[in-house]
């Protein structure tokens, strides 16, 4: 397969995972994920979540306290090393929520494993992006 | 190589990449990084940075407000599929800038790839940690 190629099945890939979670179904989020040990997971502001079991727990969570999520994916890069691929991107988020709608921005590393049945999300790393780059963190 | 013995490597790679920040040295810093152009990274509260010389610029800005900074490494986690590795940690931070002293953690993703020169990182993806895991947000 050519890199092009492979370059469209991640950031296909990549594309279902949002899908998954704007749909607000977990079967579908359940498709895309790695399931075993070694799935991760930061959502904004948290700190680890490790394992399937605890990663699927923060996404039934949040589920359930969405009314309304939409994903625009922004200046989406995806670099393979195969059978290994990581998608950098910006989720631009449109929500609903107890707290009403908001629009935010998100900086998210997606990595992918690609198994016989496909290219599967093992670590998800999302976080608030309260500054534009290049400026840097004062201190990190 | 055995598993474990490739584990300590890339775990090694990863402490290299902290001693290197807390030298306040660019010259160690780049012998830690992929200085091409997929280097990508997000420091606490930014959106990416792309390519080395993005990347460098940043890393130059941050030594330069920095005084003294310290990496505590928490929770690593390293997962290989040979030639990608990729280090899961929280980074306890305690520094001292123009604000004066602070204490922080970090939620942390480092992607390394292995070449003919050793493991050499890619991706540095760090975020605040606010709440701790597995609390979910509200909503991503």
């Amino acid at each position: 397969m050519s890199t092009d190629a492979m370059r469209e099945q991640v950031l296909a890939a990549n594309r279902r995972f949002y899908d998954a979670l704007e749909s607000l179904d977990m079967g579908q989020m359940e498709a895309v994920w790695d399931t075993g040990g070694a799935a991760a997971c930061v959502h904004p502001g948290s700190a680890w979540q490790r394992g399937w079991e605890e990663v699927r727990a923060g996404w039934e969570a949040i589920m359930a306290s969405t009314g309304y999520i939409e994903f625009e994916i922004r200046e989406a890069r995806a670099d393979i090393v195969d059978p290994v691929a990581w998608v950098t991107c910006i989720e631009r988020i449109t929500s609903s929520g107890p707290q009403g709608p908001s629009v935010a921005d998100v900086a998210a590393t997606n990595v992918f494993v690609l198994d016989a049945t496909g290219w599967h999300l093992t670590v998800h790393h999302a976080s608030p992006v309260i500054r534009p780059a290049p400026a840097p963190a004062p201190a990190e």
